[in-house]
């Protein structure tokens, strides 16, 4: 069987009741647990920390929806070849955009995607922040403004790639390996 | 008087208790609020998570001392070119670290800085996980090994370098004005 | 319905004989025309070279085995992020290597894929001849022969990766876009 | 004697009658036989489909002149540092472009050769191919018509671009030198 | 005591006088003498020839100020990552320009710290000119004669940065070390 | 007829007398004044502080033959594609070096010219001390002394290098044009 992450993961029965949660919700919910929680229980705190955190950007009140959301780990998780992040977050994006086929192409390459004015924007943003030594232009920002995103749209936006710049990093550090069942999952 | 960010500041009447608190702990600790504070706390629920995470790894358990956690910050920080952290954990580095010559030689150019080989390997990989489309390979991790480094520790130099990459650039994105105080403290 | 190449298609009836003859071949064996043959059929000559030379690298005798060539053209395409390429010839590497799974590994990111040594051999010096600038040394080439390839199987990589960093401009000049039956194929 | 391919060349009375009387012709016209068709002919399938194609691109009917072919081929190699193609189109450009000095200029940096405008703007279309991951946008489709260049004109110029990208790398995998009566032809 | 170059320095008493000379006029200006000097005292030619083009640029006649000069040195000199030169001219910026935070600032990263109109024109240029294969545009040069900018002024910033990338490379061929009392000056 | 510099050049009898000098030693001994004469003289405390620099670099004592010092300045000039002095010191590196075959070699890329052991070290640490933000390792300089530099043969190497990127800069800042008697000169 292949490895979850190059550090291993702990025996299940020494697993803290929190993560012991997270595991039994998520083999209830899609009937696996995803190799990045196993992978991360290897470290309660920082487990706890990376979730937390990943809810708040990926569940939390924002007004772009949960498939833009994918759109940005899956395109930021493209440029950065990140193998787990774009195996899960590519099937979380075939479910939850309900198009496999454009999901498909950003992973490919979301500047040849067909996509709309919206996620184009939003994508070519996330891109962006993805870049060594980003810093935003006055002018950047206020064209962002003028194709109708707000302060805390443009926030969610970058703080959603650069969160998932992180992540790809700690895949990449770990060797963490997508489950098998994901490659399936809403074609 | 500078900005904090482009996107500014909650008035501090209408800050949540918890994050009020951490203000006056501050105030009392250093005598200013650092701007990261100021602006994250534009959204409470980021600033709680960001917060969080960020005191696991830079003031959590780690075989890791203080010291060499800021200086992984601050030679991150310089290769990302951000402002605010370069002057902010510059100014960390300086006093934990105790030597303030040598903190300056890490923001100027790790690589030519007078570091122990042991700095210099934790540095080195740092400066690997900050690289786009960085994944480490197996070699790479046993040459850590054999200089003395376990798991738990290049966990640690990653987590740390990959976190700042992403704290650099919401500092890029908001325009994180460092404040004033930073630059004389622990010269 | 989304266009085949922003340069358009001649009609069906302005083909001439030769090229008509691969279209019909086409729908009979896999059901639909790819659309690299509806982009090409513009420029006749231009559609025998290519499809002459592909078939002599795709087609012709080599040690190469046809799944070993198309991972070459996924890995190097992805390097390029061609949007045809990687959908067309996905779709023929999960057909011909029978791993789809592998397949998908490839696409993602060929380094972090779980390949064979010889297949990792393979796609590394595919991956050095698609650098901008390529020349080999007698080094690599020497090391390449001590991992048990000939003169002519190195020929051979370096042709397929060579001329797909030809096709996947071709295709990027287009905007080919991937006719939707190939994302299904052989999951 | 230097070598003409790393993985030499077939003996004469080996060569099949096609290959040979392109030999002759060569012999004949400019008296020697480029180098090019005695590498290529160690795999005669290859050498007939890479000489077909490109005869297509160098000699095939088309709006660029056979003198701005040559420059695209000698700019592209020269930003692909092809030893070969530099040295072998070199001549070609002087000798049908009849501007030795412009030659070299194109061979130096084309971005600071004395061209005209129609010639500036194919080099600049040609360079933009040659980029690794490359796809043409609407605008510059646009742009190029409005220079006064038809869809089968940008085709021409990408394709004889992307080509010797190709041919580029296959002379830095054989180590293919160049003839040394190139380097004074057309002076 | 750490090392002035890795090439060492000449005896003092082994000194051309008009070397001496320098070295004394240094002593007594800022009590120390810059290691600069001490390293390419190794070669009396270099060091009279350096030094001759060193003053035309940073102290003969020219529209830019002292502190404009130094503000070129210093952002080219971080954009090269020259320890040396980041840390004398460091100090010369805080001590010429009188406003130590903005000397860090354009120390940290230029394009983020708080600059005049003027500065960020001056120092945008000189970053241009940093830049590998340069070669400026009639647009570019247009650009700064619209920003107020003569031929002779385009031709001061240009020289210095150009002059200091020469200066950065062997500083760090040398690994010149800066001198300890550089650190604290100006602060 | 084609311009000298973008800057223009000062009419000869506002020359200064020991540029006049110059010019008329150049008319003598090659029959023409080579264009960088003529545009750095606009400056004439420039000019001198350039040709004295040059003069200790390219004419001064050194173990270093003076077609060793032109090779590397074309194998720089090249990587930085400066019209002026691939052409200018091509044509000197002709002349001196007696083989025009494998100037033109160096000119077009130093890896795959056909080099002996000696001038092949030379040009890789002088492309390694051309790269951004070069700063040489204890571990190189040793590998130089290996191969029988001594710490001044390095310099020179270095220093050659250095300042010709420098030179370039200034070249590509004033589109310094080469005069057209260099491109058959040598030949």
């Amino acid at each position: 069987m292949t490895r979850v992450s190059r550090f291993g993961e702990p025996a299940e029965d020494e697993l803290p009741d929190d993560i012991r949660a997270i595991y039994e919700a998520n083999l209830k919910k899609v009937g696996f647990v995803p190799n990045v929680f196993r992978a991360y229980a290897r470290r309660p705190e920082h487990f706890r920390a990376f979730m937390a955190y990943h809810d708040v950007l990926m569940k939390g009140p924002s007004n772009l929806t949960r498939a833009e959301r994918e759109a940005i780990v899956v395109a930021v998780s493209s440029e950065n070849r990140c193998q787990y992040c774009m195996t899960a977050h590519g099937a979380a994006l075939r479910i939850l955009g309900k198009d496999p086929i454009l999901a498909e192409q950003i992973a490919n390459n979301w500047r040849t995607a067909e996509l709309t004015p919206r996620l184009r924007a939003i994508l070519t943003f996330a891109s962006r922040v993805n870049e060594p030594g980003f810093a935003a232009s006055d002018e950047e920002i206020a064209a962002l403004h003028a194709q109708g995103f707000s302060d805390d749209d443009v926030w969610d936006i970058a703080a959603i790639a650069a969160f998932f710049g992180f992540s790809n990093r700690m895949a990449g550090l770990m060797d963490m390996r997508p489950n098998p069942e994901f490659y399936g999952m809403g074609r």
